[in-house]
């Protein structure tokens, strides 16, 4: 079968050893797979990423990572001791991870298991969704992406009471918008320098959009009435009316969080699902002075990502809007590149049954 | 009267005015008033301080900061309009904020208003408590350290189900312990590289303390059975059986909370309590890979100064092992030097009567 496989910092379509499904595991024809931020992140920086550390996940020091977990597929075979709740020619999304001789391997971040970029996978039956008819191959595709949204909202303290601010419109603040929108929370503030992530953001469900070049999204905190930005005076010191401020950082960049640290008002919960892989610099005695409080929030369980699913499903997420692009395996490498440029590209899908 | 002021970054006892209470304050003369670690790092860089921006409380741009804001006084006289529920002659402690023609002004931290190492000051009414009989001006006067601490712990996640370590056994540190046992939370692991510190921590209650010389204190966290700690398989993919990590970082130097980031298991809770008035680094990978929450916290509000008085004046929080020695005013220069050696000092009390 063919695969997109990662070697020396490059992206190559090769041909690979067709899996074989292990103890209760599946066989999986891909159909289709989103190309995700830390798929970017990745082909260039993996070898840093792993210098970091991520705790847990074995990432063998073998080359030729094959990417891929946004997947959506359909069950050809299943492997020795499945019980075959789910049938060959089942449509299935699901959480990524196969135990392996190796140890646990993450699907689409492992040198031994195929990703999602290529023809066929082995996956876990029991971490799998049957996905509802009438759902495409690529909406189903997207539950990934958007149960990484739906974490991050289910762990912040969003509630009636808060004013959330989405900075970075990326698929990953874009999933946070519609997990924000599809619970009716509100107001909901969306900064992105991209006039067309901007766009998406508002179909998505955010209330007000800011352009960071032409104005501060923080002025929107005093407008819509946050707590904790009064100057404090004997009467407020110890009450701060007003709504509390929550600020998603989606961006993962350098500079991001101590930007939102200088700005945010008092008692401002800052959820990070951005990914920055660099060492980042903060200000400790403004985030002490202003009680600042950090939830940093990765991935998803397996009710968060059945929550994606069904809203996906029943139409109260409507993912198609991010999708800006389908290319086959031939087209995985240039769609990387495109992928930089937030004007054209939003999600790029991956059809490995395209020619 | 005669008062520590700061200038050149240096103490020097002067002679001031005496204060004049305005509407609803009072005038007290200092019976006893901790030296405190922020009082430290403010003398030789206050101006670095203010340069990243203290919100809310307005440090005028003068020279002259009259320090000390852990104090025990008694009243004096009543400023107009204050309706004297509190008599002349009565003890007091409490939260030291007064509103003047330049704005608000933290007792302690202005160089308008007298600090507790000054023979008089002007205090608000409404934000003071009296003192018990029986409690000494010392032990009072550790009423706002230990609220430090009671706050730490009533904002963190703290109960009959979680880990506590404490890395940092100064007074903020020891507080934080105190606080902890007083609400019978254990197990307690305390950290710190001074033996006599680690004395003083397992006389505030802490169940284990660690040399960090010798060991990690990290490796506490399996020692005690912590979650997130376990090689990740598919049976704990998602569950994590163990006991929740909390850290309190009571240390505040740059690399504490990196060093903090990189050991802590999955799933940490870190209550920064200490002051680190320097640029500090992170690796933000890290933090999302291990999902940690980060809550700064700071002072404490009216209700956790209370907690903080009874818990010393009914006995639950012996605060004296932490008082290593007492000085006259014109001993708080000496003091200011002295308090950097751990081994022979923690908390040194200033009492403006002594000669």
């Amino acid at each position: 079968m063919r695969a997109v496989v990662r070697r020396n910092k490059q992206l190559h379509v090769e041909e690979r050893p067709e899996p074989e499904p292990g103890q209760g595991q599946v066989l999986a024809r891909t159909l289709s797979c989103g190309i995700c931020g830390s798929d970017l992140h990745a082909l260039h920086g993996l070898e840093e990423m792993q210098a970091v550390g991520r705790p847990g996940v074995v990432i063998p020091e073998v080359p030729g990572i094959m990417f891929g977990h946004e997947w959506c597929g359909e069950i050809l075979d299943h492997g020795p001791g499945t019980d075959k709740r789910l049938k060959a020619g089942q449509r299935v999304v699901g959480i990524g991870f196969v135990e392996t001789p190796q140890g646990l391997q993450g699907v689409g971040f492992s040198p031994i298991v195929p990703g999602g970029f290529s023809e066929q996978m082995v996956l876990t039956q029991d971490l799998l969704l049957p996905v509802p008819n009438g759902l495409s191959d690529q909406q189903a595709a997207m539950t990934e992406p958007f149960a990484v949204g739906e974490r991050a909202v289910a762990k912040s303290s969003a509630d009636r009471d808060t004013i959330n601010m989405v900075i970075g419109c990326g698929p990953v603040g874009l999933a946070v918008i519609a997990a924000l929108k599809v619970r009716g929370l509100g107001p909901i503030v969306a900064a992105d320098f991209s006039p067309a992530r901007r766009a998406i953001a508002e179909k998505m469900g955010a209330d007000v959009v800011v352009d960071p070049a032409k104005e501060s999204p923080h002025a929107q905190w005093s407008e819509l009435g946050a707590a904790g930005l009064q100057p404090k005076s004997l009467k407020t010191l110890f009450e701060r009316p007003g709504k509390r401020a929550i600020a998603f950082e989606c961006v993962g960049m350098p500079g991001v969080l101590q930007s939102l640290i200088a700005s945010v008002p008092i008692g401002t919960q800052i959820v990070v699902a951005g990914v920055c892989v660099q060492t980042d610099k903060i200000e400790p005695l403004i985030c002490i002075n202003k009680e600042i409080e950090f939830k940093f929030v990765v991935a998803y369980d397996l009710e968060e990502f059945t929550a994606s699913l069904h809203n996906i499903a029943d139409g109260h997420i409507d993912v198609m809007p991010i999708i800006t692009g389908e290319v086959g395996l031939n087209g995985v490498a240039a769609a990387f590149e495109e992928l930089g440029n937030p004007e054209r590209q939003c999600k790029i899908v991956v059809n490995p049954t395209m020619a």
